[in-house]
């Protein structure tokens, strides 16, 4: 059966030159004219005033958002199904040859939004179950869509979506979160030589960190002695360190959630006669431990978004520097610090200058060890949307 | 025998700011007030005008840079030999720490400036043979006293130094170049399965380009098909991908003397029977490749600083968006591109922009594979120094 043609929307003026001339997949509201009554998450034939073809995308309802591109220069697709499965499909087999697909125990991102083609979307496969994050209404309409073509092309059982973050709230969408497929929200994943116990329920974003992979992978390989994991979540960098020569392990974490998942986790990997848990607020152990006079030899600082939003910018950028340095000082001779911001805020410029304060600030000498650090290849930045490049780290060598 | 006491030189107002709050390592001579008749190349002691002690440096005669330092917040060097020691023994722990040292075919950078505490100073050491360059008046001087420390910290037998950069010309310094100690300027090195022939005198910069060895790893695994590697240099790309499984790979250089190195590397490797070498300018083997309608499996895009200073970054920008934009065009589907910039003059950002252009200009969908990549570990970059950061490269799947 052949469909029904797709309805077309046009772009003017300057959203048409951004999709031309930058490859944008998101056109605001005030350049696009739309046929009235269009649904929320119609596949659309996306062109200019002139009626050059721009490409396909989803139309939004909600927020400043009007289109979501799927496709750019032309529009092969003939149903937003169709394109659902062939962008998981294409983002699929990117993860498997990079390697981070294929392996039923593999924890990695599936879907980087814009990075896959499929701007709001995030997706995280954790082995048997995947979690999904909706940041628009065209990704909830397509929810069911998207599940099943989930299960199809990654042969996950588990679909959970969680889509509770703050920009659904800043445009008006409700809190969305629940099992679409299957009946477990709670796996383990294997990273290098450890495992870990994701619980998409009670995690943070969409239950773990997968954008750390590669920092933990190299914290752990260069780690040495006794390891501060500081706002250690469930144990990611600590643990890594502990299997791979690590003498000793402190884990720093306030939430209650977190912490009994980080027990499970060290029983987990038998490394729990190593491991010392302080829950705790950071701050205060590091007032704590600076009095004492302790020093580690390799400290991860991994925070949590100090800067969640513009205005908090002066009082992040303080934060990060003062949090950097007082973790600095306490560091031994040639002791390893792996130093990391996820605030889409701080830029990576800005970052670089609140290290090289911070460093300056704690009176250490210190080699870093290569540049700052960015996303991981599971986690595709495409050259038209920086806003995805959030997570940056330094490792760093202090003398 | 105790040592003289050092000189001191003090240091006033944005510059001791710049020392103390951000651990600069590089002091204009606007803000130095140093004793009259004070060689080039002195240990001194650095103070602000308030006779805080800042840290060590070298005193610089020649260019804007009067101070070089090599030790923030305190100075525990007696002399300018001892300090050039401890440096270079530093930095060679350091890449011990990370896998980069150790092995005798080893090659990988030892100094990188600033990022080792030495401004002005690049070492790069290529198995039996470090090739130094100085930038600086400061570590021509020294010249004897690190070729004899490279020689006992990383047992090298050769040293070769190699001062032939444009920077040292828009000082007023003359190049040099010249053995130092041994009597060989050519060797070979292994990268992966992989080996190098590397040879001082004729190569750019300073004989190999060692900042790409990740990228040509995993380009080397990512490979598949008929490989194009653009500016192919002495082959590194090319030859990582045949050795990883691609089938063939055409290598596109203009020098002869490049050539040469190349024909011999393909032997040295085993590979020339797969691979085509095509002695000519780039943009006329694309023009012509276009005209064929050839297609490519997988393309390594790796050119000269089309920015080599500020005046040339219009045209420079142009010349990447447009050389970009042709590579994308003939790769085939699936195909992999590995797009490189080393001009410190396109920031990150600006090159993100450039891709984006290019991409969107090529008309090709595409995937990136993670966002920019920057420094190898072996190459480090303080955050107070990003100028050192001027290698950006993405890996991008067409579609």
């Amino acid at each position: 059966m052949v469909g029904e043609p797709l309805p077309s929307v046009r772009v003017a003026g300057e959203g048409a030159a951004a999709v031309k001339k930058e490859g944008a997949l998101m056109v605001y509201r005030k350049w696009v004219d739309a046929p009235r009554g269009l649904p929320p998450g119609s596949l659309v034939v996306i062109e200019d005033r002139r009626g050059e073809l721009l490409g396909c995308g989803l139309y939004d309802t909600v927020g400043p958002v009007a289109l979501r591109l799927v496709e750019l220069g032309s529009c092969s697709f003939s149903s937003a199904e169709e394109a659902v499965y062939a962008l998981i499909e294409a983002a699929y087999k990117v993860r498997q040859r990079i390697g981070y697909a294929g392996d039923p125990e593999a924890g990695y991102r599936l879907v980087h939004s814009d990075g896959d083609m499929m701007p709001g979307l995030i997706v995280d496969v954790y082995a048997d179950l995947a979690v999904y994050q909706s940041s628009s209404i065209v990704w909830d309409v397509h929810g069911e869509t998207v599940a099943r073509a989930l299960a199809e092309i990654t042969g996950v059982r588990h679909v959970y979506e969680k889509s509770l973050q703050r920009t659904r709230r800043d445009i008006g969408l409700p809190p969305r979160e629940g099992l679409r497929i299957g009946n477990k929200t709670r796996t383990i994943i294997r990273e290098g030589e450890a495992r870990f116990i994701v619980d998409a329920r009670i995690g943070q974003k969409t239950g773990f960190f997968l954008d750390q992979r590669l920092n933990r992978l190299d914290f752990g390989r260069l780690a040495e002695g006794t390891v501060l994991d500081l706002f250690s979540y469930t144990g990611g960098f600590g643990i890594q360190a502990l299997l791979n020569g690590a003498e000793r392990a402190v884990f720093v974490e306030e939430d209650e959630k977190a912490v009994k998942l980080l027990r499970s986790n060290l029983e987990l990997n038998r490394v729990a006669d190593r491991a010392e848990i302080v829950q705790s607020n950071v701050w205060s152990f590091l007032a704590s431990a600076t009095n004492k006079g302790e020093s580690y030899n390799a400290i991860s600082v991994d925070p949590p978004a100090f800067i969640p939003h513009p205005g908090a910018y002066r009082k992040g950028v303080q934060a990060y520097t003062r949090l950097y340095a007082l973790s600095a000082r306490i560091g031994s001779n040639d002791s390893l610090l792996a130093l990391s911001s996820c605030s889409t805020h701080l830029n990576r410029e800005d970052f670089m200058r609140v290290v090289a304060r911070a460093l300056a600030w704690s009176g250490r000498s210190y080699r870093p060890l290569g540049s700052v650090r960015g996303m991981p290849p599971d986690h595709p930045v495409r050259p038209s949307s920086p806003h995805l490049e959030y997570l940056k780290s330094i490792f760093i060598v202090l003398d």
